[in-house]
């Protein structure tokens, strides 16, 4: 008898070993639409098949030959043996107790966080709440994290999050220029900060041209009267408290500004910056519950005086009311950014940090005002019997007094404790050669510090204790001291309403319930690539041996980071066509910043001193001339023609025009106007020829991969927006991570970071390096994995399926509208790229509709609005992604096509043109509810314009939300009642 | 100077140890009310404090002496404390590549599933959808699963989940008696069955006087016409996959039901037993995307035919329609169920498994039948080349067709081939002296089996693997052998629209949208103690080093569970008095029914072979008498008095007059009527005197820990329904767990498990033991961890503490209502005890409003409603919890409050009778938004009838389902379109 389950009677064939690989595999899931619909759409798009439709729209002479080869991630891994594959390479990591600090502590994440917000994708795939009617969970959060930074600081007016405490030390140095109308270039900083604070201002200084003294604070010199600022750290790196009042008082009087970087648990203790006169307080709020995660991502903090709010950088989340009267929040005075104004923007700053903000401010909420106080009574106690410990070990202990970090000079050197303790699995910092410091943080213990004193013992317990010593030592920050706080903090009710875990999550699901995220529809946003985040690749994000990381750990205790990074360069440079990557920028804005860094140092290790053009077409992003201002370039801008690609007899006389002083041309491709443009190679040839360099913006990659590359084309360096096309959740407005590639003529100057010298950390700078551009050496580590594991899962097949299958449904969007909306821009065969433009600016006149009530409208049907009025003025950009499937293209494509029926009723007469669903869009439940009704159209055209809508409705939290009486009446905190008579035009 | 941080100018103080412990303390988490607010609502109910309203409520001759000493477990630990400690326990479990089948088999869970529902409180925490309205989601999720059971086995009607595959063959066997009107004692099972499927049904038959015998199935004798069914595995358990048809022939002709223990994975490849005319189809849903977990939690299946429908135990999703003639689900046939025909019932089953029922549908909607079948082919095709390769090592392949088990007979005996599997990390399974088999699944792949090929060539690898062997094989179930499937299967949309992970979450997240949880607001339900699930004590569950361990592997691999029930066990004996306890029942239910056939093994273990009176109050729960009817007890019902509590004398009096016979009472403390009887110690004395065995039902011990105890009270054993008084989420309906505490007398009886003999598996079982009650050994061993984890964290304190605040919170809302409506029952000093009754029946003759209408009127306010028509007709019961703030309790209350005014309204005419807010509620969003409003109130008045409402509305998707509408016309799956005509009354 055949023995072989049914084959007894089975014919006889045999096992193809394929059918034997593991079937959780991901691309379907990932590419969503099925094989018989992609047929179906490349038909319907007049094609055979994708493939012919992509070869119709990619030009021939930038397709890239063959597949991509990824060395050993080439193949797809399955789900399972992605995890299985990664868990193996990240336990390489060892996670050693952490007494570093730095700006990076150890801290609870509060579970029900944890759960409920970083796990939760309710949460993680929210967009920036630019639709503010449909994003008020959100921006409440981030009101109450600017309430939290603003009491905790003393200062009244604080943005909703900056990248990390380096770049807020660097965007308040150029506030401070700015407050001084940039004529005064000194910026001082004193050596008590943050190494790696002053390596990012020293960078940015140089692209600024300002100049950085660093000196200790009691010899800062104003004699020269060109210092716009300085900046204090506070506690001092080494721990220091120490009263900065007189240095205050000297650089008020020399007219420089007083930047503070504080630390805020110590806040609740110390006598905030405001209150002793700083102009600026910054720094980070990762130790409010944020893991630290190998260096981010984490939100960094500014605030300042209400005199200084056209000067703020990044986003500000203000209140202001609906058309109902009812208050509303969104986000504030917009015309200070780059989306707006450019170059002249007060920073580069697009992506931030704001599901970090989030869960910091949530932290602040959970925990009360008394909570974060225990908090750091509880630190500073035991930073205390450590002191005393210390010096009963033969240790010198600090003459200042102290919060959390405790400096000891060492009887033997700083070497042979720093060895002493991570023999015992502990990290200590070495300050310089003689002295250590140690930084006590919420999650360490009284059992730690009698490890870290048999540690310092020479690896036995010493006949003291913790608990032996703590009835002997005074621990207290102590009334009468001048630095102690005595101001009161976070008393608006929602800090002291919900700290129950029952009141604490329903506060959340009340929050996310008003959110709309990508767990209800697609959201459709040109330029932003709103793909699939799935659970797979964000699982990794919250393991211990990731988020438990100092930046600055020595690299034998971070070799699993070390793969992850070489592994993920390994397939980015693939990708890309580049030489090599530097992981360190932490958003797209800060890629192109490093970008634009290295091909200024790269031009002047070339003598070419003098190169400082940089071209810049009309339809760029807002951030590439911001950036460009941040290097210093002068910024040539070139036009489009008809067809709205690049004018390129214009960009080729500008070139030569500019020839002798040509730096860089910055160009999207394809271009912010969804088209695949010919002639890209030519452009790139041109700007070498005349000795530029050709900075790409990735923001497009996601209609390259697999298909073409920055590499091929022609340029030298581009940025990637990892939380695009690779799947880093878009967070609300942040993390992200804008890594660059580079040409190998840019490798030498990849920026490094001072914790590769200092403490043993590893990091993969060039030999020459520009400079810093992240607090930490990888920027936003932590959310790596994300995109690894998407490439790792893809494949290189699957990756440039995705390509094609977003050239696909985007394709088929445009089809299905054209007829009701002009595509405005297509490429030559008559077809879009991965995204297209829709122009509805005809509807002006014969309707009086404007671009923003379709948006509004498109939320009475559950979505929320593509890219609105970007690149081009009265128009929606669509970019719906390989990860939707047809039906959901349909519903959206349905809901688009039904208001533009609605539309023409208001066209055809059959409705007014101001009393409309589109006018009065969004409609809130209290509105159609309400008892009065005397519209002209029914309360159920108003809500259920949609059968699917009525299977499912998201409700709008608020009525249309008025942005002017927001910025007219400026209030950016709960408790607030400041208020500001003039809008910032 | 002095150098401690501050102290420089600080008075001496010193530092008091208590200071320094970790601040992320967990009981102010979970007793939600501050201090200031105990103190307020203690004195509202009229006493001094919260200690003294607990002192004039609880009999002073039960109150417990001193606190609970549980040993390590008396100090709470933090947060971080726990879980770091949990972590090293539960990391000396040892997973093992599991090969040992039996019913559990690996799976993988899609992490969308384990993160938007196993990990998401917005499914975990939702109650049994008796108030449909409010409940679409998980009905709608449970009929999916109810449809692929129907599908997946072929018979029409499937039941929404029973506890595990063991007490699904119980059930079967229960209703093959009961389809022969009991006239036919026996049951035959076959000897291929799995041996903890046998032991249960054995033990079961022993209660219910009914007979097993187990023997081959072709020498099944029917000759004495006694046989009421027979039991076959499919495939069996050592894998033969058996052409059962001349079997059920036989025993078909002999009036004998046939009942298939099938593999929900080989039914995708294998003629479903519906279509080979088996009556009943039982099996485990664990493989379809639930992790093992050391035994469970896993939904048990059963599906049978519309003819038995009303012999089918558990419940049962069924559709009907709502008041505006929409469609809708709810629970069908509700008068098979314990709660209403009590010892009549088709079972006791009450809390089930429908969490874990939802993710195995779920996984079935993600894969859809082609990816199902493909999980099906690969498994079976490695178990075919595992075939064909161990036969090559010397091994005697199976002679039998089988589909993912392969057994070997053993050159050199199973124990060498066991052992040499294990000293390579692999687990199979011996079969008997000469016998192994390994059970292949959806995790295994090629190189697995290339490891247990090289395991069982003595450590070294063949000289052939998988892809050598894999083209001479052949693999598939042959067209053409009589035992392949040829029906289609899950051809409803919902098992193919779904297969992306964008679709994937957005089903998940309009589900969950539609159902009220915990997330939203309190659920106050009388004897369901709907407490905080908090995250880290559900944190553990998702650990692979729990979830992926077989329930039979060796004891040396599961040392971390074993430390785990020790520990849970010295809590639990300390709370609650005993002397010890059986960790295996897996429901309250499952406890009830253990403990009963303890005290009956006990009577008989003395030969009191005839001791079968069991004394049931009339106010116990229907579990309760249902229970008692599962160990052949004759029930005597006893009455209450006119304040509710149990009617003394007459107990006595029963007592007197059945004392020869006298087994047991079963008595619930404090009493279902939410009352802290006197006389308790009275009632089990007398008892005891008459020769029986007090039962307690312990679904009230919220009320008792730290106060009191059952072994102190005088129960001689109890049930703990973990999933109330212990933090298990209710799930929807399941999971939970039902140990039983017991007194000294009998702990011989507790139960046992043939895994610890055959597999060398941990059981505690006692020395003479009744026998088995679930098919793991330590029921759902998976979900233990939360109990443990709630009782670490609160300590002795914080658990007395919680029984207090629950008692407080009670009495305060009690005091709050009892103006408005009347509190039926109060203890003798005017209090209640952990909830209360409020008679709604006076409203009727008044108003005409009934209490479906105030329950459903809770709806629009945002509220689930408590407990409805138990024990009490017309009554609602209230069980606050100790989780609850005072904000949230007065919020209920206004709730209520404002309810009694619109009751007032139409009791004073200024409202219809019929035409009101009560009777139309209620209100969903497309009621309220319709163009047409003819009713005598408002829009608003129905959808936004209090302030809070409209900050945070909750939406009922349907209007008053109609139970009878469904009943009369019985669909229970989504293809279903055979409709019963006749009610089951
Ligand atoms: C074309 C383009 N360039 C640059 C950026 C800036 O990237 P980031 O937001 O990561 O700073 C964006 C972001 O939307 C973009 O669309
Ligand atoms: C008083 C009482 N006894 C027993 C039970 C049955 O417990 P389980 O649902 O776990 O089977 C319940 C469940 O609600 C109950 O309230
Ligand atoms: O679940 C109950 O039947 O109480």
């Amino acid at each position: 008898a055949n023995v072989l389950g049914f084959a007894a009677v089975a014919t006889t064939r045999s096992i193809a070993t394929e059918t034997l690989r593991p079937l959780d595999s991901f691309e379907r899931r990932h590419n969503s639409a099925t094989k018989e619909e992609e047929i179906e759409m490349a038909k319907y798009v007049g094609f055979d098949s994708m493939d012919a439709l992509v070869d119709a729209t990619v030009p021939t002479d930038i397709r890239r030959a063959g597949e991509m080869d990824m060395g050993e991630w080439t193949s797809p891994l399955s789900e399972s043996e992605y995890l299985a594959r990664f868990k193996a390479m990240a336990s390489k990591n060892k996670v050693f107790k952490s007494y570093q600090g730095t700006g990076y502590y150890g801290t609870h994440v509060p579970p029900v966080i944890l759960r409920n917000v970083l796990e939760n994708p309710g949460w993680y795939t929210q967009y920036t709440p630019y639709q503010a009617e449909i994003s008020q969970g959100r921006l409440e959060s981030l009101l109450n994290y600017q309430t939290m930074i603003s009491d905790l600081t003393g200062l009244p007016m604080a943005n909703a999050s900056l990248l990390d405490e380096g770049t807020a030390a660097a965007e308040a140095m150029t506030m401070c220029s700015a407050m001084n109308r940039g004529k005064k270039p000194k910026f001082l900083i004193s050596d008590k900060c943050h190494p790696q604070t002053i390596a990012v201002c020293e960078t940015r200084a140089d692209g600024l041209g300002l100049e950085v003294v660093v000196a200790a604070e009691s010899d800062f010199d104003y004699a020269s009267n060109d210092v716009c600022g300085i900046l204090l750290q506070y506690p001092a790196t080494d721990g220091a408290v120490i009263d900065y009042s007189p240095v205050v008082e000297k650089a008020h009087a020399a007219g420089a500004k007083v930047v503070a970087a504080a630390d805020l648990l110590a806040l609740t203790v110390l006598r905030p910056p405001g209150e002793w006169k700083a102009d600026i307080c910054i720094g980070s709020a990762q130790r409010f519950g944020v893991p630290m995660g190998f260096g981010g991502p984490h939100a960094g903090y500014l605030a300042t005086s209400h005199e200084y709010k056209r000067l703020m950088p990044g986003r500000i989340i203000g209140v202001s009311v609906d058309a109902q009267g009812e208050p509303a929040l969104r986000m504030a005075m917009q015309t200070r950014e780059q989306h707006i104004r450019r170059d002249k923007a007060t920073s580069n700053i697009c992506t931030a940090q704001a599901l970090l903000a989030n869960m910091a401010g949530l932290y602040a909420v959970y925990h009360g005002p008394e909570g974060l106080k225990n908090i750091a009574d509880k630190t500073h106690a035991l930073a205390s019997i450590f002191a005393a410990g210390a010096k009963k070990l033969g240790f010198t202990p600090p003459t200042d007094p102290f919060f959390d970090t405790v400096s000891l000079g060492c009887p033997n050197g700083a070497d042979a404790a720093v060895e002493a303790c991570r023999a015992k699995g502990i990290n200590i910092r070495k300050l310089d050669a003689s002295r250590v410091a140690a930084s006590f943080d919420e999650t360490t213990t009284p059992a730690d510090v009698d490890d870290l004193f048999a540690a310092m013992n020479g690896g036995k317990a010493p006949d003291f204790s913790v608990a032996s010593l703590a009835g002997g030592v005074s621990p207290a920050i102590a009334p009468g001291h001048g630095l102690e706080r005595t101001s009161p903090y976070l008393t608006h009710p929602v800090f002291n309403a919900y700290h129950s875990e029952h009141e604490m999550v329903r506060y959340l699901a009340r929050l996310e319930q008003k959110d709309l995220s990508l767990v209800h529809s697609m959201i459709a946003l040109g330029s932003c690539t709103m793909k699939l985040n799935s659970t797979t690749e964000m699982m990794p994000v919250t393991w211990p041996e990731l988020a438990n990381i100092h930046p600055f750990a020595p690299k034998e205790q971070t070799q699993g980071y070390q793969e992850l990074f070489d592994a993920l360069t390994e397939q980015l440079v693939e990708i890309t066509g580049f030489d090599g990557m530097s992981l360190q920028p932490n958003s797209g804005a800060s890629g192109e910043y490093a970008g634009l860094m290295a091909i200024r140092a790269y031009h002047q290790s070339r003598g070419d001193h003098h190169r400082n053009v940089c071209i810049i077409p009309v339809s760029a992003h807002g951030t590439n001339p911001a950036s460009a201002a941040m290097v210093g370039y002068k910024i040539v801008v070139v036009g489009t023609d008809e067809a709205g690609n690049i004018n390129i007899p214009e960009l080729k006389a500008a070139a030569e025009k500019h020839k002798d002083n040509l730096a860089a041309l910055m160009v999207t491709y394809p271009s912010t106007h969804g088209v695949y443009e010919d002639g890209i190679k030519d452009v790139c040839d041109t700007i070498h020829k005349y000795g530029g360099q050709v900075y790409m913006d990735g923001a497009n990659m996601n209609a390259q991969v697999g298909l073409t590359s920055p590499g091929f084309i022609g340029a030298d360096v581009c940025h990637l927006n990892l939380h695009k096309t690779f799947c880093i959740p878009h967070g609300g407005g942040g993390p992200g991570m804008g890594p660059i590639g580079v040409k190998k003529q840019l490798m030498p100057f990849m920026p490094n970071h001072p914790s590769a010298e200092l403490d043993g950390a590893i990091v993969a700078g060039g030999e020459t390096p520009f400079g810093v551009v992240s607090a930490a050496p990888y920027g936003s580590a932590l959310i790596l994995p994300i995109s690894f594991g998407y490439i790792a899962m893809m494949g290189s097949k699957g990756l440039t399926n995705a390509s094609k299958r977003a050239i696909l449904n985007a394709n088929y969007m445009a089809k299905r509208l054209e007829d009701h909306y002009p595509v405005l821009f297509k490429g030559k065969n008559g077809t879009c790229a991965h995204e297209f433009i829709l122009d509805l600016r005809p509807l002006g006149d014969s309707s009086g509709v404007v671009v923003e009530d379709v948006a509004k409208r498109l939320m009475d049907y559950g979505y929320h609005s593509p890219t609105m009025s970007w690149p081009v003025s009265g128009t929606l950009m669509i970019e719906p992604t390989e990860s939707e499937s047809k039906a959901e293209l349909d519903r959206f494509c349905n809901a688009m096509i039904a208001i533009r029926e609605e539309i023409r009723d208001i066209e055809n007469g059959a409705m007014d043109r101001e009393n409309n669903p589109l006018k009065h869009a969004p409609h809130t439940a209290s509105v159609v509810m309400g008892d009065e009704w005397d519209r002209p159209y029914s309360r159920e055209t108003a809500a259920f314009p949609a059968p699917w809508v009525r299977a499912s409705k998201f409700w709008p939290t608020n009525s249309r939300v008025d942005n002017v009486y927001g910025d007219r009446n400026l209030v950016t905190t709960h408790a607030s009642v400041e208020v500001s008579a003039e809008e910032t035009a």
